[in-house]
């Protein structure tokens, strides 16, 4: 990933996740590597990779949270801090985010501010992880207030990435994560989307070489996209097709209800379906977007959800500015745009057709 | 301040407090401020600031934290961001840190990683913090482990410092900011520590015109450190003068034993020391130096402290490496070079001299 003084490497294979022990300097004899996981991956993966860095004669500890979304707050951040302190980590240390993307956020945050910076590594283990939260820098906790609402920009020092964690992943999780990947086919590469389209079993078997090819291709999307505007001003915005309702959503159902990549599955089927309403996008090729969506993902369809508070809801995005609510749309499969004026009775009419009523 | 794409003004004057208001642009009717501020300032210039806000169309809300060091931890931040959330600070708005160091640590971490970053403006209100922590956009708060163990580089909009809130500091406050004013004259520059020693009295007694200058020579020289130095690789470290031990014997005696320039005042006379006892400095620089910080500063000397533990204590600081003290020495009035050779016998000979013994 290029991104001026900061770039970073990104290494994806198949059976590598020892090789991460690779991208930490042993030549300094004082080198301690603090591994942030949490306790279903610790249980899988953790002992691989503690003896991975023991091998080269740095010595690693561990440090467990428990999983899921609620971990990613501020207490989990004070956790991690203090228990840099307790292993030792100096300034030259390296911290290991092994695990998910609520694992690689709330360690990214920790090491980003733990003595005002130290190194870190990311190792993904989800399919949104590897294709989503490992490239771009942003990393962040949730508020009483709102998802990801604390946070700051800061670069891994590599990226590994093994699509035989993806082996392990539970199905809901692989389809939540592939909800994204159809996003960048969406949002930026019509043959990418081609690929998908044909490839759709393989996918979801996991086949390690269609996979690797999906993920990789996903990654270079992304730090395309980011390379050109590492500071969200512009063009980056437009990763978050499918967000402003989606985070609405998981905001309103309440975290835990739906997984992020099927509420952003939920919130692109509805951005496709506005893109089509308001003449941008062809019908046919709405048609496309959301029979994908459905093959290799699972758009849900939420109940006793008020579209008007759903739709309030999108104003306290942190991205929305002086009450300007910013909507992705498709003009076709593989071009999208950014529009702020966005009619919330249209809005809110879709957002009815794709609500189960009472 | 220069420092490339991130520079930003510090403004120095006698009664201008009010001016900060003139820093926010008011074109942005949702604008909306969040000061925050501690108890006692609250009390003194909170109705004054709002005011100010007020006049120019711009909404400001308060948020109050409990005077002194305790403040400055994980509980404060997460209040903090969830306070922005209530008062709904967005990327347009501004966060106010009216108050000493605590305040503007805490407010600088809090604005730095809300939103991932939201401008703020200083506008200190004790000598240590118009002094230093006003200038390098080093923000933190102090884990269990150690103070300032968490934080980021984060520089504010601008910085607006108005000497005549030094008129209602307690004196002990203000003689312990000047040890950082003491500081800056050892490390860089022989004439201002001439202008500090011909101009004491006046220096003690406030007077505007007098203090005007040592604050905005001190802001220089600590610009001219940091502006070649931004994230602390180099010469940056100068500024740690009288630090590395002072750290450990605020850690070691407790917070809220000594203040923060007292402490560093007790690590500069034992530094001081050092140095003419390698040979390094001529006796009588020493003498010069430890006159001027009695005069213008308190100069602690701590009972029941551990020689052995307060040595110790130097290798857990975050800017330790592989276990390596750096020590800031002198060698001239005006002129001090980074050593992590000094010899830990020596080190404990020279802080007995400086304690009490019980």
């Amino acid at each position: 990933v290029e991104l001026g003084e900061r770039s970073y490497q990104v290494e994806i294979g198949a059976g590598n996740i020892s090789a991460a022990a690779a991208h930490v300097n042993n030549k300094n004899k004082n080198a301690r590597v603090a591994i942030v996981t949490d306790e279903v991956v610790e249980s899988i993966y953790g002992e691989k990779m503690v003896n991975a860095f023991e091998e080269r004669n740095i010595t690693a500890g561990t440090v467990v949270i428990p999983v899921g979304e609620e971990s990613k707050n501020v207490e989990t951040l004070a956790m991690l801090w203090d228990s840099f302190a307790e292993l030792g980590i100096d300034r030259k240390s390296v911290v290991v985010a092994l695990g998910g993307g609520v694992v690689g956020d709330v360690t990214g945050f920790a090491a980003g501010t733990y003595l005002r910076g130290v190194d870190y590594l990311q190792v993904p283990t989800t399919i949104l992880a590897q294709v989503d939260s490992s490239v771009g820098g942003k990393v962040a906790i949730n508020l009483h207030a709102g998802k990801n609402l604390a946070g700051l920009f800061y670069q891994p020092r590599s990226v590994v990435i093994d699509v035989l964690t993806l082996k392990t992943l539970p199905e809901r999780e692989v389809r939540a994560g592939l909800a994204e990947v159809v996003k960048y086919g969406v949002i930026w590469d019509e043959s990418f989307m081609g690929y998908l389209e044909d490839n759709a079993a393989k996918i979801l078997a996991i086949d390690p070489e269609v996979i690797s090819h999906v993920v990789m291709r996903s990654v270079q999307i992304k730090a395309e996209v980011v390379g050109s505007d590492e500071t969200e001003q512009g063009l980056r915005r437009i990763l978050n097709y499918g967000h402003t309702l989606g985070h609405s959503l998981e905001n309103l159902a309440g975290y835990g209800v739906y997984l992020h990549g099927e509420a952003v599955a939920w919130g692109m089927a509805v951005a496709t379906r506005i893109s089509a309403e308001m003449g941008m996008l062809k019908y046919s090729d709405a048609d496309r977007v959301l029979e994908l969506l459905k093959k290799l993902s699972n758009v849900p369809k939420p109940a006793d959800i008020d579209a008007d508070e759903l739709i309030a809801g999108t104003r306290k995005d942190k991205k929305a500015q002086a009450g300007k609510v910013n909507y992705v749309l498709a003009e076709s499969v593989g071009r999208v745009v950014v529009r702020d004026d966005v009619d919330e009775g249209l809005v809110k009419r879709v957002v009815e057709e794709h609500i189960e009523r009472g």
